[in-house]
C-alpha cells in the first residue's frame, strides 16, 4: 500500500465538513477560518508503541485513544474541537489496520464535529501524534493557576478503571479472581457473567477514554483552575498545586471508584490505581467553596457524576489522607517518561 | 533527566516573546490570537531516525532540520510563519544531546520569529514531529492545483545538493573523489581543500536546509501554483500536475546545480539527484509567461535565484527531455514510503 493510498484511505474514512476549513488534507498546508473573538487552543500529544499502548492494541482503539487523549487536553481548557492533524508513522502499511485505525478515529471525531485536516504518513516503529485545535473565548479558558486556598477540589466520573484495566491485560492468569482475556483458553475456569463485565468495563476504559469536552465547556466562568488526568490524580493535581503556588489534601476515602474497580480489587490495589495510574482522562478541577453546589449540579445535568475529594491548602505539594485523618505515602505518583 | 526537566529546557532556549501568544508551554493547550483577516495555515511532518536522517546526526542538526523542513510546508502555501508544537520522542533524555537539539530549533526559529508554543516528550524511538502554524490573508494562499497550460515551471535555487550530500555521507570511502568525514583517518589521502570546501556545502544542504519562506511570500499574487520539493523534483512537480489537471515538460539541461554539486558529481549522477533525490526544499512554482519576467527579477532582489525549468502542458505527468529533445526515463521520480 503506497503512501498516497494512505492518505486516501484515511481522508476518505475521515472526512467531515466544516465550514471553516477552506482547504483540508492534500496540499502543503491546511488554510482554516478563525472564528471572531476566539482564541486558537493548540495540543499535541504522541501515543508510542510499548510504551503508551500495548503491541497488540487493536487499531480501532489506537484510533480513537490518540484523538480522545488530545481531545482530554482540550476540554482542560475548556475549548471547543475543531481541527486536527495526524502524523502515523508505522512499520508496514496494512490496508485493514489503517481503515480500522481511521475508523476509530472518525467515530470519536464525528461525536465533537471535529475535522481532520492534514497530516504526514511515514515509515518507522509505530507512533501516532496529534495536533488537536479548538476555539475559546478570550479570558475564558480554563488554566491551572487559578486555584485558592480553601478552593473545593473535585474529579469528574470515576479514578482508577484504565490503570486496572492495564494491569489485567498484564496479569499471566488473565487477573486477579479469574478474568481472562483469551475465551479461547478452557485450561482456566469460566469467569462469573457479572466478573466478565466489570473486567470489560475496565478495558473500555483503557481502550477508548470519553474525553470530558462538554465539561469542560460548562467549567468555564466556574472552576478557578483545571487540568486533565492523565498521568495521575497526584501528579496532575500536583501540577495545578505548582501553577498555584499552594497545595493540595485529598481525602481517599472520597475518590471516587466504578462499581467495575470496587468488584474486581481490594482497597490497597485500587488506592493505586486511583492515585497514580493515569489513563483517566478525567477533569480535575478546583472551585471555591461558594461554587460548589452550582457546578455539580450542572455537571449532573449533563450527565457527569462529580465528586468533591479534598481542597486546596497553602502549604506546598499535595496530601493524601486516609479515613482516620492520617497521611498516606504515594510512592510513584504518576507516569514519568525518562524516570 | 526527567521529563519535566527537559520540558523547561527545551523552554529556556526555545522562549520567543510574541504578543500574539497568550499562553505559551506549561498548560495543557497553548492559546493563541489569530490576527483578523487572515487564515490559519497548519502543516505537520515527521522526521524518524534512520528514516528521514542517519543515527549519528547532530542534535542541532535534527532541530534545525526538523523545523526547517515544516517551514518549507508554510513557505509553499505563502503563509507568514507564527508558531509551532513539538512532538519528541527519545530512547534517553541526555541534557546536551536536548541542548543541542533545542539550539538547533532556536536558531531557525528565531530567524522567522516563530515560538515555540507547546509539545509532548516522551520515550520511544527517536523521532521529532513538529506542526507549525502561519498567517495567509483569505484568498492569497498559493496552492498546488492552479498550474495552466502554458505556464512556466520555475524552481529556486539548487537542485540535487542533499541527495548529493547524502549520498557522501553513506558512502564508504567517504565520496566520489576522496572527500572524507572522518578527517583523523590517515590512510586516505587527503582532499583538495576546494574540494573539501564542495563536501562542506552540500553536507549542509542536508543537514541545515534554508525554507524558502520569504519567496513564498513574494510569489503570493504572482504563482498560479506552487509546491515545495520535498520528495524529489518530479514527485512534486508530479503533485501539481495531478492537482492542476495537467502536465509538465522538463529540460534537463536547465535543471540548476550548484557549483559544489558540478565539482564532485558527473552528469548522470547529477541528474538523479536533481529529479528525484528529494531534501531540496526550494520551491517550484507555476508562473504565466507574461509574469514570469516580474517574478524572477522579484526573487533576484530578495537575494534568491530562480530557474525556468520547463512549461505546463495539457498531457498529464512529468516528461523530462535532455538537451537533444529525446525522453529520459525516471526510474525513481522520488521519495515514497512503504513502496
Amino acid at each position: 500500500m503506497a503512501e498516497f493510498d494512505i492518505i486516501d484511505l484515511i481522508r476518505d474514512r475521515c472526512a467531515l465538513a466544516r465550514e471553516d476549513v477552506r482547504l483540508g488534507i492534500g496540499d502543503d498546508a491546511a488554510l482554516l477560518a478563525m472564528p471572531a473573538g476566539q482564541l486558537l487552543a493548540v495540543s499535541t500529544d504522541t501515543l508510542v508503541e510499548g510504551v503508551h499502548f500495548l503491541p497488540d492494541t487493536a487499531p480501532f482503539d489506537l484510533g480513537w485513544k490518540a484523538l480522545a487523549v488530545n481531545l482530554s487536553d482540550l476540554a482542560a481548557v475548556g475549548a471547543t474541537p475543531a481541527w486536527a492533524t495526524l502524523a502515523l508513522t508505522m512499520a508496514r502499511a496494512e490496508r485493514g489496520w489503517v481503515a480500522a485505525f481511521a475508523d476509530g478515529f472518525a467515530a470519536l471525531a464525528r461525536e465533537f464535529k471535529l475535522a481532520l485536516v492534514g497530516g504526514d504518513t511515514t515509515s518507522g516503529p509505530l507512533s501516532v501524534t496529534l495536533t488537536v485545535h479548538g476555539f475559546v473565548p478570550e479570558g475564558a479558558a480554563l488554566r491551572r493557576g487559578g486555584a485558592r486556598i480553601g478552593d473545593a477540589v473535585i474529579v469528574t466520573g470515576t479514578l482508577g478503571d484504565a490503570a486496572a484495566g492495564l494491569s489485567l491485560l498484564r496479569q499471566p492468569d488473565g487477573g486477579p479472581q479469574g478474568a481472562q482475556d483469551n475465551a479461547g483458553d478452557d485450561s482456566r475456569p469460566e469467569p462469573a457473567p457479572a466478573q466478565e463485565t466489570a473486567r470489560s468495563a475496565l478495558l473500555m476504559r483503557l481502550r477508548r477514554p470519553a474525553p470530558r469536552v462538554a465539561q469542560g465547556l460548562l467549567l468555564r466562568g466556574r472552576a478557578s483552575a483545571c487540568i486533565d488526568v492523565s498521568d495521575g490524580l497526584v501528579a496532575d493535581l500536583g501540577h495545578v498545586c505548582a501553577a498555584s503556588g499552594a497545595g493540595a489534601e485529598i481525602e481517599a476515602e472520597r475518590l471516587p471508584a466504578s462499581s467495575a474497580l470496587l468488584q474486581l480489587f481490594e482497597a490497597d490495589a485500587r488506592r493505586t490505581f486511583q492515585l497514580s495510574g493515569g489513563d483517566d482522562y478525567e477533569l480535575c478541577f478546583t472551585v471555591p467553596d461558594a461554587g460548589e453546589a452550582a457546578v455539580l449540579a450542572a455537571l449532573a445535568r449533563s450527565g457527569c457524576a462529580a465528586t468533591r475529594i479534598g481542597r486546596i491548602i497553602a502549604e506546598p505539594g499535595v496530601r493524601v489522607r486516609d479515613a482516620a485523618g492520617r497521611r498516606i505515602a504515594v510512592a510513584r505518583p504518576g507516569w514519568e517518561h525518562f524516570s
